[in-house]
């Protein structure tokens, strides 16, 4: 069985959502990172970076951090959400990168000015606002010409969607991004998404 | 002949040292992303996202942006710098995941407001600065103990070495990681690294 090291954020979730849409069997171990549970020697050593989330796999056995490889290997792992044909693989890792480089990180920025800075610095607030628009819009125009982000639902939509998710929480509204908005809609139904959202799971 | 699109600018480098590291023939086609030719139509054909780099293989035909996936297929298409056992490619991925993730977006962050903001915010640049040094300790801890960032010298190196080569831009200093410096200080030796790092050419 897997064991998935997480906590409720939107990098944590990619991993619980693709474990429940791959239907593998997994334990939760919860690391509180607002207790500094990150920081710990034992985590240390399945993540360096102290960060969530991380996997062990005892079948191989191997450790995996970084919430993007940790979708590759699960993908490769079963076959699924992943395209086998070249141009078709190579379109999903360069959409999983840009949420891995793009997405998260400046969304987070956003989270960070908006949300839980001591002070309210409108200069950053802004530029974070403007980026994580920005980059609604270049989703917007994918999703204009894809059902999904590369064509079928794969790991770049599992990616990208907790983080999306969080738009009510930023302010923000999916409002002007209709595509957006019914990709947004169409994966928020699938009940693999509605587990592995709930994970870990919140009293 | 790979067409390289790219700028003076880390996030270029990673491509140019790969296709020298790998002896692949490119023609590079400059995108002045100071001058807004990211934005041209063209290129938005080519990364819907408006960044450098990008790469067209007319051999598949393929078009690849994000350097994070145009450093694996490149990879694959040669085979190098990336072990084909599973746990050492998958290693591979973590490590440069971290780095799409975290240094590059995050060295970024601290360019901007320490260089380039037009105002000087003290809590945004401590803010970046303390990430950008424990990123270096978070690398420094893992070269204290592998030569390369997984054992021999792969993408993961690639896609550090051009950030990590802006110490001195951003105020910095290696003197306190010492395995960082050691890394750094090989790989800039590497005669590939030091043609990649000068592309696009500067007069
Ligand atoms: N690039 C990493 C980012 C992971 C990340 O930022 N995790 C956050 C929660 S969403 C965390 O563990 N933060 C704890 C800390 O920064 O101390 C990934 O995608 O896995
Ligand atoms: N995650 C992307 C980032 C690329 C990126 O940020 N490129 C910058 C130059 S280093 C760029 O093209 N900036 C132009 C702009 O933001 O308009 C990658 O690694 O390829």
């Amino acid at each position: 069985m897997i064991d998935l090291y997480t906590f409720t954020t939107p990098n944590g979730r990619k991993a619980s959502i693709m474990l429940e849409e791959v239907d593998l069997p997994y334990q939760v171990h919860v690391i509180d990172i607002t207790k500094g549970d990150q920081f710990s020697p034992d985590f240390v050593a399945i993540n360096p970076n102290s960060k969530i989330p991380a996997i062990v796999d005892p079948d191989i056995p191997i450790t995996v951090f970084e919430s993007g490889a940790i979708l590759i290997y699960l993908a490769e792992k079963t076959g699924a959400f992943m395209p086998s044909d070249q141009v078709g693989r190579y379109q999903v890792l360069e959409w999983l990168m840009f949420q891995m480089a793009s997405v998260g990180p400046m969304f987070g920025q956003l989270n960070h000015f908006k949300k839980y800075a001591p002070e309210k610095i409108p200069y950053a607030i802004e530029r974070y606002e403007k980026e994580t628009l920005r980059l609604y819009g270049v989703l917007d125009r994918q999703l204009a010409q894809h059902e999904y982000l590369c064509g079928d639902y794969t790991i770049a939509d599992i990616a990208t969607f907790p983080w999306v998710a969080a738009y009510e929480f930023q302010g923000l509204t999916l409002d002007e991004h209709l595509n957006l908005k019914r990709w947004f809609d169409a994966i928020a139904q699938r009940p693999a998404v509605q587990k592995g959202m709930n994970v870990p799971e919140q009293k």
